[in-house]
């Protein structure tokens, strides 16, 4: 049924931003099916296979020293049969205490889906932002980094999901 | 049934954010009941009908220099038969290019719906902010935009929807 | 149903955030269960009992001069009969116009639920940071407040729910 379909969609949504905030490499792979295409950046970045969009991933958000909130919004979501469609308003921060910068920005994602197995997967994923925009994180007034989630939170015997 | 027409609200109202910040205006007309009134800044700004409410939407973000991220959250939707009330949580950005400045905010906006044929439509739309700032882009230290819909992403072959 | 319960779950927290923005201490008692226990910055602040969390919030957030805007997102909820357990995406602006600070970080929450009778409520709440960060007020560029919700939007005469 469509709404338990599209309930199923934005877990998966969900479950991937949360690997990616969380840098939990191995368990994203598994959102994505083998094949999934990407175009980041309105077609700027583009990338073929599962392999291919993930090993970008590490490469851009692999180190501990880059902070990052991806955070999705406004599901606009169609299902057909064992496919789907899914626009999404997006936001996202990444904190990188390596170069000293914040990127901040807002778009929206064009996603497809499709049922692999009994599993729900992203199929293609793209976004065009609306704006980005990098500031100075040195030589701005009273500006610290005051928590993250490898230093003072890592002492949480909480799970992390 | 109510989990169905919550859901059709919730798909009206991220397709009116989804225009606002693609500054879609044909498409937002269709949004509004003719006769929708408005009462935003907690009643200091009111418009009453669809016209009058666009007119403003245009007047005050039709211009391609001015980037916005309208986000809403924490939907609390009840429907009557016909008619239905929404709270959301809301928080937004907007960058003017052309007067150099960030706006940003957050607060709660009260909407009313109604069943207009076969369509919901938002009948009366209003917030009030917990607060809104503004602040300068110009001689903030290393900030530039990177991005933007109606520039560098506009090169996307990616349907904006 | 499962369904249902998740929406109710989902009603909850999203009445728990707003009561919280909007400085209603008493109404955000009834969203926790009486032996309610909560742990924040990944447990380094723990509370027992719903008298002692909410007296947490009125002293760290009771005053009209803090405008705060607690958001949540990404919920992935799970329910076992009449206990639930969610995990979801958060960001946090907090502006302190007393001290002229703004805190802002993101990371997530690992809540459980319990129904209380015919009333799910929270029955543990705790988060864990991605990043958090503390940025002065005073100083920066053409930075000001141009609302809020206890001054130029109090005027309202909107409902604030």
């Amino acid at each position: 049924m469509d709404l338990q379909a599209v309930d199923l969609i934005k877990r998966l949504k969900y479950r991937y931003l949360r690997c990616l905030d969380q840098k939990r490499w191995d368990d994203i792979a598994g959102c994505f099916t083998e094949d999934a295409t990407a175009a980041y950046g309105g077609g700027a970045y583009t990338f073929e296979g599962r392999d291919d969009i993930v090993a970008f991933l590490v490469r851009n958000l692999g180190r501990v020293t880059v902070l990052t909130s991806h955070r999705c919004h406004h599901p606009e979501i169609d299902v057909h049969a064992e496919r789907a469609r899914g626009v999404w308003a997006f936001d996202d921060v990444v904190i990188d205490t390596d170069f000293n910068v914040t990127v901040s920005g807002a778009g929206f994602y064009t996603d497809e889906y499709a049922l692999d197995g009994d599993q729900w997967r992203i199929s293609h994923t793209g976004y065009r932002r609306t704006y980005e925009q990098i500031g100075a994180r040195e030589g701005v007034e009273g500006l610290r980094l005051s928590a993250s989630w490898w230093a003072t939170d890592g002492r949480s015997d909480l799970p992390a999901e």
